[in-house]
Protein backbone atom coordinates (compact mmCIF):
# COMPACT_ATOMS: atom_id res chain seq x y z
CA UNK A 1 0.00 0.00 0.00
CA UNK A 2 1.24 3.52 -0.99
CA UNK A 3 1.79 5.92 2.05
CA UNK A 4 -0.93 8.79 1.67
CA UNK A 5 -1.59 12.36 2.98
CA UNK A 6 -4.35 13.86 3.09
CA UNK A 7 -4.84 17.79 2.26
CA UNK A 8 -7.66 20.48 2.54
CA UNK A 9 -7.15 23.35 0.14
CA UNK A 10 -7.38 26.78 2.23
CA UNK A 11 -8.96 29.85 1.38
CA UNK A 12 -5.33 31.18 1.58
CA UNK A 13 -4.18 28.95 -0.88
CA UNK A 14 -6.73 30.13 -3.89
CA UNK A 15 -5.52 32.61 -6.11
CA UNK A 16 -8.25 35.60 -7.82
CA UNK A 17 -8.69 32.39 -10.51
CA UNK A 18 -10.71 30.96 -7.88
CA UNK A 19 -8.74 27.93 -7.81
CA UNK A 20 -5.68 26.79 -5.78
CA UNK A 21 -2.20 28.73 -6.88
CA UNK A 22 0.13 26.24 -8.60
CA UNK A 23 3.20 27.46 -5.95
CA UNK A 24 1.33 26.03 -3.49
CA UNK A 25 1.58 22.42 -5.01
CA UNK A 26 5.09 22.23 -3.85
CA UNK A 27 3.87 22.86 -0.37
CA UNK A 28 1.35 19.99 -0.44
CA UNK A 29 4.52 17.71 -1.62
CA UNK A 30 6.81 19.00 0.64
CA UNK A 31 4.36 17.90 3.49
CA UNK A 32 3.60 14.69 2.25
CA UNK A 33 6.62 13.64 2.12
CA UNK A 34 8.15 15.04 5.59
CA UNK A 35 4.31 13.15 6.76
CA UNK A 36 6.24 9.82 4.67
CA UNK A 37 9.31 10.50 6.72
CA UNK A 38 7.68 11.22 10.15
CA UNK A 39 6.10 8.18 10.27
CA UNK A 40 9.59 5.98 9.88
CA UNK A 41 11.02 8.46 12.54
CA UNK A 42 12.93 9.92 10.11
CA UNK A 43 13.71 13.66 10.87
CA UNK A 44 13.76 16.41 8.00
CA UNK A 45 16.21 18.56 10.39
CA UNK A 46 18.57 16.19 12.33
CA UNK A 47 20.83 18.12 15.11
CA UNK A 48 23.63 16.11 15.36
CA UNK A 49 25.48 15.36 18.63
CA UNK A 50 28.68 17.76 17.09
CA UNK A 51 26.53 20.53 16.63
CA UNK A 52 26.36 19.96 13.13
CA UNK A 53 22.53 19.69 11.25
CA UNK A 54 21.92 16.75 8.89
CA UNK A 55 19.47 17.82 6.14
CA UNK A 56 17.72 17.53 2.69
CA UNK A 57 18.03 20.30 0.60
CA UNK A 58 16.39 20.18 -2.94
CA UNK A 59 18.19 19.50 -5.99
CA UNK A 60 15.43 19.58 -8.64
CA UNK A 61 11.17 19.74 -8.23
CA UNK A 62 8.79 19.32 -11.04
CA UNK A 63 4.78 19.36 -10.80
CA UNK A 64 2.56 18.70 -14.00
CA UNK A 65 -1.12 20.22 -13.10
CA UNK A 66 -4.18 18.36 -14.81
CA UNK A 67 -7.21 19.31 -12.94
CA UNK A 68 -7.80 22.53 -10.59
CA UNK A 69 -8.24 22.13 -7.31
CA UNK A 70 -10.54 24.31 -5.53
CA UNK A 71 -10.99 25.89 -2.07
CA UNK A 72 -12.68 23.18 0.68
CA UNK A 73 -11.02 19.96 -2.00
CA UNK A 74 -9.36 17.03 -0.10
CA UNK A 75 -6.50 16.16 -1.87
CA UNK A 76 -5.08 12.48 -1.32
CA UNK A 77 -1.34 12.75 -2.11
CA UNK A 78 0.24 9.70 -2.75
CA UNK A 79 3.87 9.39 -1.80
CA UNK A 80 6.43 6.95 -2.89
CA UNK A 81 10.15 6.80 -3.49
CA UNK A 82 10.92 6.92 -7.02
CA UNK A 83 15.10 6.86 -7.00
CA UNK A 84 17.76 6.09 -4.25
CA UNK A 85 21.17 7.42 -4.90
CA UNK A 86 24.24 7.42 -2.74
CA UNK A 87 23.75 11.08 -1.68
CA UNK A 88 19.98 11.63 -3.29
CA UNK A 89 16.53 10.49 -2.85
CA UNK A 90 13.96 11.42 -5.21
CA UNK A 91 10.08 11.23 -4.17
CA UNK A 92 7.26 11.16 -6.49
CA UNK A 93 3.71 12.07 -5.94
CA UNK A 94 0.25 11.69 -7.33
CA UNK A 95 -2.42 14.22 -5.96
CA UNK A 96 -5.44 13.15 -6.39
CA UNK A 97 -9.46 14.45 -5.48
CA UNK A 98 -11.68 11.54 -5.36
CA UNK A 99 -11.56 9.38 -9.07
CA UNK A 100 -10.16 12.96 -10.14
CA UNK A 101 -6.20 13.22 -11.04
CA UNK A 102 -5.44 16.50 -10.06
CA UNK A 103 -1.32 16.72 -10.13
CA UNK A 104 1.71 14.38 -10.39
CA UNK A 105 5.26 15.60 -9.40
CA UNK A 106 8.88 14.88 -8.40
CA UNK A 107 11.05 15.85 -6.11
CA UNK A 108 14.41 15.04 -5.59
CA UNK A 109 16.94 16.19 -2.48
CA UNK A 110 20.31 15.11 -1.41
CA UNK A 111 21.50 14.59 2.29
CA UNK A 112 24.06 17.29 3.91
CA UNK A 113 25.62 18.85 6.49
CA UNK A 114 24.35 22.02 7.79
CA UNK A 115 26.88 24.40 9.20
CA UNK A 116 25.90 27.73 10.87
CA UNK A 117 27.44 30.16 8.07
CA UNK A 118 29.36 27.61 6.00
CA UNK A 119 28.41 26.05 2.76
CA UNK A 120 26.27 23.03 2.96
CA UNK A 121 28.21 19.94 2.27
CA UNK A 122 26.67 16.83 0.40
CA UNK A 123 27.28 13.46 2.50
CA UNK A 124 26.68 9.99 1.16
CA UNK A 125 23.26 9.06 3.20
CA UNK A 126 24.14 7.57 6.40
CA UNK A 127 23.06 3.68 6.55
CA UNK A 128 20.42 3.43 8.92
CA UNK A 129 18.05 6.19 7.01
CA UNK A 130 19.22 4.52 3.57
CA UNK A 131 17.76 1.22 5.24
CA UNK A 132 14.47 2.87 5.64
CA UNK A 133 13.82 4.78 2.11
CA UNK A 134 14.89 1.37 0.31
CA UNK A 135 11.86 -0.32 2.07
CA UNK A 136 9.35 2.32 1.05
CA UNK A 137 11.45 1.48 -2.48
CA UNK A 138 10.48 -1.83 -2.75
CA UNK A 139 6.66 -1.51 -1.47
CA UNK A 140 5.91 0.92 -4.92
CA UNK B 1 18.92 41.59 -24.82
CA UNK B 2 16.78 38.90 -22.32
CA UNK B 3 14.39 40.77 -20.17
CA UNK B 4 15.61 40.17 -16.80
CA UNK B 5 13.89 40.68 -13.54
CA UNK B 6 15.67 41.37 -10.00
CA UNK B 7 14.38 39.78 -6.30
CA UNK B 8 15.43 39.89 -3.14
CA UNK B 9 15.19 37.25 -0.91
CA UNK B 10 13.37 38.06 1.81
CA UNK B 11 13.47 37.06 5.77
CA UNK B 12 10.29 34.97 5.06
CA UNK B 13 11.53 33.19 2.61
CA UNK B 14 14.35 31.72 4.58
CA UNK B 15 13.82 28.37 6.13
CA UNK B 16 14.98 26.92 9.54
CA UNK B 17 18.14 25.39 7.06
CA UNK B 18 18.99 28.91 6.51
CA UNK B 19 18.09 29.50 3.29
CA UNK B 20 15.43 30.05 0.74
CA UNK B 21 12.75 27.74 0.56
CA UNK B 22 12.40 25.93 -2.60
CA UNK B 23 8.67 26.37 -2.86
CA UNK B 24 9.50 30.67 -3.03
CA UNK B 25 11.45 29.92 -6.61
CA UNK B 26 8.35 29.42 -8.23
CA UNK B 27 6.90 32.40 -7.14
CA UNK B 28 9.72 33.94 -7.97
CA UNK B 29 9.80 32.58 -11.32
CA UNK B 30 6.01 33.76 -12.02
CA UNK B 31 6.85 37.27 -10.70
CA UNK B 32 9.79 37.72 -13.67
CA UNK B 33 7.09 36.34 -16.15
CA UNK B 34 4.12 38.12 -15.24
CA UNK B 35 7.02 41.71 -14.80
CA UNK B 36 7.62 40.81 -18.65
CA UNK B 37 4.49 40.30 -19.69
CA UNK B 38 3.40 43.63 -18.35
CA UNK B 39 6.27 45.01 -19.89
CA UNK B 40 4.56 43.95 -23.32
CA UNK B 41 1.40 45.64 -22.23
CA UNK B 42 -0.13 41.70 -21.54
CA UNK B 43 -2.79 41.27 -18.47
CA UNK B 44 -2.30 38.05 -16.60
CA UNK B 45 -6.13 38.28 -15.70
CA UNK B 46 -8.01 40.22 -18.40
CA UNK B 47 -11.43 41.17 -17.73
CA UNK B 48 -13.33 40.88 -21.23
CA UNK B 49 -16.46 43.12 -22.39
CA UNK B 50 -18.58 39.28 -22.16
CA UNK B 51 -17.99 39.06 -18.21
CA UNK B 52 -15.31 36.19 -19.06
CA UNK B 53 -11.95 36.36 -17.96
CA UNK B 54 -8.74 35.16 -19.72
CA UNK B 55 -6.46 34.13 -17.52
CA UNK B 56 -3.06 31.26 -17.84
CA UNK B 57 -3.51 28.36 -15.43
CA UNK B 58 -0.18 26.19 -15.51
CA UNK B 59 0.17 23.00 -16.77
CA UNK B 60 3.39 22.28 -15.49
CA UNK B 61 6.21 23.73 -13.49
CA UNK B 62 9.95 22.15 -12.79
CA UNK B 63 12.90 23.87 -11.42
CA UNK B 64 16.18 22.62 -10.34
CA UNK B 65 18.26 24.32 -7.83
CA UNK B 66 22.07 24.78 -8.63
CA UNK B 67 23.39 26.74 -5.52
CA UNK B 68 21.09 27.67 -2.60
CA UNK B 69 20.21 31.62 -2.07
CA UNK B 70 20.07 33.16 1.20
CA UNK B 71 18.99 35.91 2.88
CA UNK B 72 19.43 39.12 1.19
CA UNK B 73 20.78 37.67 -1.85
CA UNK B 74 19.66 39.86 -4.77
CA UNK B 75 18.48 37.27 -7.41
CA UNK B 76 18.57 38.25 -11.19
CA UNK B 77 15.82 36.01 -13.24
CA UNK B 78 16.11 36.24 -16.77
CA UNK B 79 12.70 34.42 -18.67
CA UNK B 80 12.31 33.72 -22.12
CA UNK B 81 9.52 32.15 -23.85
CA UNK B 82 11.39 28.58 -24.75
CA UNK B 83 7.95 27.11 -26.81
CA UNK B 84 4.34 29.01 -27.95
CA UNK B 85 1.74 26.46 -29.18
CA UNK B 86 -1.67 26.11 -30.67
CA UNK B 87 -2.86 27.46 -26.75
CA UNK B 88 0.25 27.29 -24.42
CA UNK B 89 3.05 28.97 -23.64
CA UNK B 90 6.43 27.95 -22.04
CA UNK B 91 8.91 30.34 -20.57
CA UNK B 92 12.30 29.35 -19.35
CA UNK B 93 14.17 30.55 -16.45
CA UNK B 94 17.76 31.49 -15.63
CA UNK B 95 18.33 32.79 -11.94
CA UNK B 96 21.56 34.47 -11.03
CA UNK B 97 23.39 35.97 -7.76
CA UNK B 98 26.36 38.08 -9.83
CA UNK B 99 28.07 35.11 -11.61
CA UNK B 100 26.79 32.54 -9.54
CA UNK B 101 23.89 30.36 -11.40
CA UNK B 102 21.64 29.55 -8.57
CA UNK B 103 18.29 27.70 -10.58
CA UNK B 104 17.17 26.72 -13.94
CA UNK B 105 13.28 26.48 -14.32
CA UNK B 106 10.68 26.42 -16.92
CA UNK B 107 7.07 27.17 -16.72
CA UNK B 108 3.84 26.22 -18.93
CA UNK B 109 0.63 27.88 -18.90
CA UNK B 110 -2.45 27.08 -21.15
CA UNK B 111 -4.60 30.12 -22.39
CA UNK B 112 -7.91 29.47 -20.82
CA UNK B 113 -11.30 31.55 -20.71
CA UNK B 114 -12.50 31.67 -16.72
CA UNK B 115 -15.83 31.66 -16.03
CA UNK B 116 -17.15 31.90 -12.47
CA UNK B 117 -18.22 28.68 -10.82
CA UNK B 118 -17.32 27.01 -14.14
CA UNK B 119 -15.05 24.60 -15.40
CA UNK B 120 -11.52 26.31 -17.36
CA UNK B 121 -12.15 26.59 -20.94
CA UNK B 122 -8.32 26.07 -22.98
CA UNK B 123 -8.75 28.50 -26.07
CA UNK B 124 -5.87 29.45 -28.60
CA UNK B 125 -3.85 32.16 -27.86
CA UNK B 126 -5.53 35.52 -29.59
CA UNK B 127 -3.37 36.81 -32.28
CA UNK B 128 -2.36 40.08 -30.33
CA UNK B 129 -1.18 37.94 -27.97
CA UNK B 130 0.38 35.54 -30.08
CA UNK B 131 2.24 38.18 -31.88
CA UNK B 132 4.08 39.80 -28.64
CA UNK B 133 5.04 36.33 -27.65
CA UNK B 134 6.39 35.45 -30.70
CA UNK B 135 8.24 38.40 -30.65
CA UNK B 136 9.76 37.43 -27.79
CA UNK B 137 10.74 34.01 -28.37
CA UNK B 138 12.86 35.42 -31.56
CA UNK B 139 15.08 37.76 -29.33
CA UNK B 140 16.18 34.50 -28.04
CA UNK C 1 -16.57 23.21 25.51
CA UNK C 2 -14.52 25.44 23.29
CA UNK C 3 -13.95 24.82 19.49
CA UNK C 4 -10.36 23.43 18.70
CA UNK C 5 -8.40 22.92 15.69
CA UNK C 6 -4.76 21.35 15.69
CA UNK C 7 -2.26 22.07 12.97
CA UNK C 8 1.31 21.26 12.73
CA UNK C 9 4.08 23.46 12.36
CA UNK C 10 5.43 22.70 8.77
CA UNK C 11 9.19 22.85 7.90
CA UNK C 12 8.43 25.68 5.30
CA UNK C 13 6.86 27.72 8.13
CA UNK C 14 9.77 27.93 9.28
CA UNK C 15 12.48 30.94 9.39
CA UNK C 16 16.29 30.90 9.51
CA UNK C 17 15.61 32.11 13.27
CA UNK C 18 14.43 28.29 13.52
CA UNK C 19 11.35 29.08 14.25
CA UNK C 20 7.91 29.65 13.09
CA UNK C 21 7.72 32.80 10.96
CA UNK C 22 4.93 35.23 12.49
CA UNK C 23 2.84 35.91 8.96
CA UNK C 24 2.30 32.15 9.18
CA UNK C 25 -0.01 32.83 12.70
CA UNK C 26 -2.60 34.90 10.33
CA UNK C 27 -3.08 31.79 8.10
CA UNK C 28 -3.24 29.21 11.28
CA UNK C 29 -5.70 31.23 12.93
CA UNK C 30 -7.97 31.83 9.51
CA UNK C 31 -7.59 28.13 9.03
CA UNK C 32 -9.45 27.27 12.59
CA UNK C 33 -12.29 29.80 12.18
CA UNK C 34 -12.45 28.55 8.79
CA UNK C 35 -12.78 24.83 10.32
CA UNK C 36 -15.22 25.77 12.57
CA UNK C 37 -17.93 27.86 10.05
CA UNK C 38 -17.32 24.83 7.97
CA UNK C 39 -18.32 22.66 11.35
CA UNK C 40 -21.70 24.62 11.18
CA UNK C 41 -22.49 24.44 8.18
CA UNK C 42 -21.39 28.31 6.90
CA UNK C 43 -19.29 28.62 3.76
CA UNK C 44 -16.96 31.35 3.65
CA UNK C 45 -17.29 32.02 0.17
CA UNK C 46 -21.10 31.20 -0.45
CA UNK C 47 -21.84 32.25 -4.27
CA UNK C 48 -25.48 32.73 -4.67
CA UNK C 49 -28.42 32.36 -6.92
CA UNK C 50 -28.68 35.80 -8.62
CA UNK C 51 -24.23 35.38 -9.27
CA UNK C 52 -23.00 37.23 -5.85
CA UNK C 53 -20.27 35.80 -3.93
CA UNK C 54 -21.65 36.64 0.35
CA UNK C 55 -17.76 36.49 1.72
CA UNK C 56 -15.87 37.55 4.79
CA UNK C 57 -12.85 40.55 3.63
CA UNK C 58 -10.72 41.00 6.80
CA UNK C 59 -11.08 44.52 9.12
CA UNK C 60 -8.57 43.55 11.39
CA UNK C 61 -6.52 41.08 12.53
CA UNK C 62 -3.86 40.88 15.76
CA UNK C 63 -1.98 38.51 17.14
CA UNK C 64 0.59 38.47 20.27
CA UNK C 65 3.05 36.05 20.34
CA UNK C 66 4.24 34.58 24.16
CA UNK C 67 6.26 31.37 23.21
CA UNK C 68 7.95 30.54 19.54
CA UNK C 69 6.91 27.44 17.98
CA UNK C 70 9.30 25.17 16.17
CA UNK C 71 9.13 22.57 13.19
CA UNK C 72 6.87 19.63 13.99
CA UNK C 73 5.31 21.46 16.75
CA UNK C 74 1.20 20.42 17.04
CA UNK C 75 -0.33 23.65 18.08
CA UNK C 76 -3.65 23.55 19.47
CA UNK C 77 -5.78 26.53 18.21
CA UNK C 78 -9.17 27.02 20.77
CA UNK C 79 -11.97 29.80 18.42
CA UNK C 80 -14.58 31.61 19.45
CA UNK C 81 -16.97 34.51 18.73
CA UNK C 82 -15.68 37.25 20.56
CA UNK C 83 -18.44 39.94 19.38
CA UNK C 84 -21.23 40.04 16.65
CA UNK C 85 -21.96 42.94 15.36
CA UNK C 86 -24.70 44.42 12.58
CA UNK C 87 -22.44 43.53 9.74
CA UNK C 88 -19.57 42.26 11.38
CA UNK C 89 -18.08 38.99 13.73
CA UNK C 90 -14.74 39.29 15.78
CA UNK C 91 -12.88 35.90 16.59
CA UNK C 92 -10.51 35.53 19.35
CA UNK C 93 -7.75 32.48 19.19
CA UNK C 94 -6.06 31.23 21.92
CA UNK C 95 -2.76 29.08 20.70
CA UNK C 96 -1.18 26.39 22.69
CA UNK C 97 1.43 23.56 22.59
CA UNK C 98 0.36 21.51 25.71
CA UNK C 99 0.22 23.43 28.56
CA UNK C 100 2.38 26.55 27.21
CA UNK C 101 0.62 29.39 26.09
CA UNK C 102 1.94 29.85 22.40
CA UNK C 103 0.22 33.07 20.94
CA UNK C 104 -3.17 34.80 21.84
CA UNK C 105 -5.11 36.98 18.53
CA UNK C 106 -8.00 38.36 17.46
CA UNK C 107 -9.84 38.66 14.12
CA UNK C 108 -12.74 40.92 12.86
CA UNK C 109 -14.73 40.23 9.32
CA UNK C 110 -17.19 42.49 7.25
CA UNK C 111 -19.81 40.34 5.56
CA UNK C 112 -19.52 41.80 2.12
CA UNK C 113 -21.63 40.96 -1.19
CA UNK C 114 -18.94 40.65 -3.92
CA UNK C 115 -19.43 41.09 -7.87
CA UNK C 116 -16.84 40.43 -10.41
CA UNK C 117 -15.23 43.67 -11.02
CA UNK C 118 -17.11 46.11 -8.35
CA UNK C 119 -16.14 47.09 -4.99
CA UNK C 120 -17.46 44.76 -1.90
CA UNK C 121 -20.46 46.10 -0.41
CA UNK C 122 -20.73 45.76 3.25
CA UNK C 123 -24.64 44.29 4.75
CA UNK C 124 -26.37 43.11 7.55
CA UNK C 125 -25.60 39.60 8.68
CA UNK C 126 -28.06 37.56 6.99
CA UNK C 127 -30.38 36.16 9.91
CA UNK C 128 -29.50 32.27 9.10
CA UNK C 129 -25.87 32.83 9.48
CA UNK C 130 -26.38 35.35 12.62
CA UNK C 131 -27.99 32.74 14.51
CA UNK C 132 -25.29 30.62 14.44
CA UNK C 133 -22.49 32.79 14.93
CA UNK C 134 -24.66 33.89 18.14
CA UNK C 135 -25.04 30.15 19.71
CA UNK C 136 -20.99 30.09 19.72
CA UNK C 137 -21.30 33.52 21.40
CA UNK C 138 -23.15 32.24 24.13
CA UNK C 139 -20.96 29.06 24.61
CA UNK C 140 -17.86 31.10 25.47
CA UNK D 1 10.41 62.57 5.21
CA UNK D 2 9.09 59.27 7.24
CA UNK D 3 11.12 56.54 4.93
CA UNK D 4 8.98 54.72 2.17
CA UNK D 5 8.83 51.27 0.75
CA UNK D 6 6.64 50.66 -2.47
CA UNK D 7 5.57 47.15 -3.13
CA UNK D 8 3.39 45.28 -5.80
CA UNK D 9 0.44 43.35 -5.20
CA UNK D 10 1.49 39.79 -7.05
CA UNK D 11 -1.14 37.64 -8.49
CA UNK D 12 -0.08 34.89 -5.92
CA UNK D 13 -0.99 37.52 -3.00
CA UNK D 14 -5.04 37.45 -4.29
CA UNK D 15 -7.24 34.84 -3.21
CA UNK D 16 -10.55 33.93 -4.97
CA UNK D 17 -12.54 36.76 -3.70
CA UNK D 18 -10.40 39.06 -6.20
CA UNK D 19 -8.05 40.85 -3.40
CA UNK D 20 -5.08 40.41 -1.93
CA UNK D 21 -5.30 37.96 1.05
CA UNK D 22 -4.91 39.97 4.52
CA UNK D 23 -1.94 37.38 5.90
CA UNK D 24 0.00 38.65 2.80
CA UNK D 25 -0.27 42.55 5.01
CA UNK D 26 2.38 41.39 7.49
CA UNK D 27 5.05 40.04 5.15
CA UNK D 28 4.11 43.74 3.20
CA UNK D 29 5.26 45.43 6.24
CA UNK D 30 8.32 43.45 7.85
CA UNK D 31 9.92 44.13 4.00
CA UNK D 32 9.37 47.37 4.62
CA UNK D 33 10.85 47.40 7.90
CA UNK D 34 13.95 45.61 7.00
CA UNK D 35 14.54 47.83 4.13
CA UNK D 36 14.10 50.87 6.44
CA UNK D 37 16.76 48.77 8.68
CA UNK D 38 18.81 48.43 6.03
CA UNK D 39 19.12 51.57 4.63
CA UNK D 40 20.47 52.22 8.67
CA UNK D 41 23.07 49.45 7.78
CA UNK D 42 21.15 47.68 10.34
CA UNK D 43 21.29 43.73 9.73
CA UNK D 44 18.13 41.68 11.57
CA UNK D 45 19.93 38.91 11.64
CA UNK D 46 23.27 39.35 12.73
CA UNK D 47 26.00 36.66 13.17
CA UNK D 48 28.46 37.32 15.80
CA UNK D 49 31.96 36.55 16.67
CA UNK D 50 30.86 34.37 19.27
CA UNK D 51 28.47 32.05 17.45
CA UNK D 52 25.66 33.61 17.97
CA UNK D 53 23.07 35.37 16.41
CA UNK D 54 21.04 38.92 17.05
CA UNK D 55 17.59 38.65 15.69
CA UNK D 56 14.41 40.88 16.20
CA UNK D 57 11.65 38.14 16.90
CA UNK D 58 8.29 39.66 16.96
CA UNK D 59 6.10 40.20 19.99
CA UNK D 60 3.32 41.35 18.57
CA UNK D 61 1.22 42.62 15.10
CA UNK D 62 -1.77 43.90 14.41
CA UNK D 63 -3.11 45.79 11.56
CA UNK D 64 -6.25 47.44 9.98
CA UNK D 65 -7.49 47.31 6.41
CA UNK D 66 -9.21 50.10 5.13
CA UNK D 67 -9.36 49.14 1.40
CA UNK D 68 -8.96 46.23 -0.47
CA UNK D 69 -5.46 46.02 -2.52
CA UNK D 70 -5.69 44.01 -5.34
CA UNK D 71 -3.45 42.57 -8.39
CA UNK D 72 -0.99 44.68 -10.13
CA UNK D 73 -1.67 47.41 -7.45
CA UNK D 74 0.98 49.16 -6.63
CA UNK D 75 1.65 50.23 -2.45
CA UNK D 76 3.45 52.61 -0.55
CA UNK D 77 4.49 51.17 2.95
CA UNK D 78 5.24 54.32 5.24
CA UNK D 79 7.34 52.91 8.36
CA UNK D 80 8.22 54.98 11.43
CA UNK D 81 9.47 53.68 14.49
CA UNK D 82 6.91 54.56 17.06
CA UNK D 83 8.53 52.97 20.53
CA UNK D 84 11.33 52.37 21.32
CA UNK D 85 11.72 50.42 24.99
CA UNK D 86 14.97 48.95 26.37
CA UNK D 87 14.91 45.52 24.73
CA UNK D 88 12.12 46.37 22.36
CA UNK D 89 11.23 47.92 19.27
CA UNK D 90 7.91 49.26 17.86
CA UNK D 91 7.38 50.24 13.89
CA UNK D 92 4.11 51.53 12.49
CA UNK D 93 2.57 51.20 9.13
CA UNK D 94 0.81 53.28 6.91
CA UNK D 95 -0.29 51.51 3.61
CA UNK D 96 -1.21 53.70 0.54
CA UNK D 97 -2.21 53.26 -2.91
CA UNK D 98 -2.37 56.88 -4.62
CA UNK D 99 -4.49 58.84 -1.95
CA UNK D 100 -6.41 55.80 -1.02
CA UNK D 101 -5.46 54.54 3.12
CA UNK D 102 -5.11 50.59 2.55
CA UNK D 103 -3.82 49.63 5.89
CA UNK D 104 -2.68 51.01 8.94
CA UNK D 105 -0.43 48.81 11.46
CA UNK D 106 2.19 48.39 14.25
CA UNK D 107 4.82 45.77 15.06
CA UNK D 108 6.59 45.13 18.03
CA UNK D 109 10.27 42.96 17.93
CA UNK D 110 12.33 41.93 20.83
CA UNK D 111 16.06 42.05 20.41
CA UNK D 112 17.22 38.53 20.95
CA UNK D 113 20.40 36.49 21.18
CA UNK D 114 19.94 33.04 19.70
CA UNK D 115 22.09 30.20 19.84
CA UNK D 116 21.11 26.67 17.78
CA UNK D 117 18.83 24.45 19.49
CA UNK D 118 18.13 26.49 22.56
CA UNK D 119 15.67 28.85 23.96
CA UNK D 120 15.59 32.54 23.17
CA UNK D 121 17.06 35.07 25.28
CA UNK D 122 15.82 38.98 25.33
CA UNK D 123 18.29 41.30 25.93
CA UNK D 124 18.71 45.43 26.14
CA UNK D 125 19.42 46.60 22.97
CA UNK D 126 22.92 47.37 22.08
CA UNK D 127 24.05 51.32 21.96
CA UNK D 128 25.23 51.31 18.35
CA UNK D 129 21.50 50.09 17.31
CA UNK D 130 19.97 52.20 19.59
CA UNK D 131 20.94 55.12 18.34
CA UNK D 132 20.07 54.32 15.36
CA UNK D 133 16.30 54.04 16.37
CA UNK D 134 16.52 56.76 18.20
CA UNK D 135 17.15 59.13 15.20
CA UNK D 136 14.49 57.81 13.22
CA UNK D 137 12.03 57.91 16.14
CA UNK D 138 13.41 61.71 16.14
CA UNK D 139 12.50 62.08 12.81
CA UNK D 140 8.50 60.87 13.18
Amino acid sequence: MPFTAVRRVEFCDTDMAGIAHFANFYRYMEQAEHELRRSLGMDIYERRPDGTVLSWPRVSASCSFHAPARHDDVLEIEVAVAKLGEKSVTFSFHIRRGETAVATGEMKSVCCVIRPGQPLESIDIPESIRGKLEAMTAEC
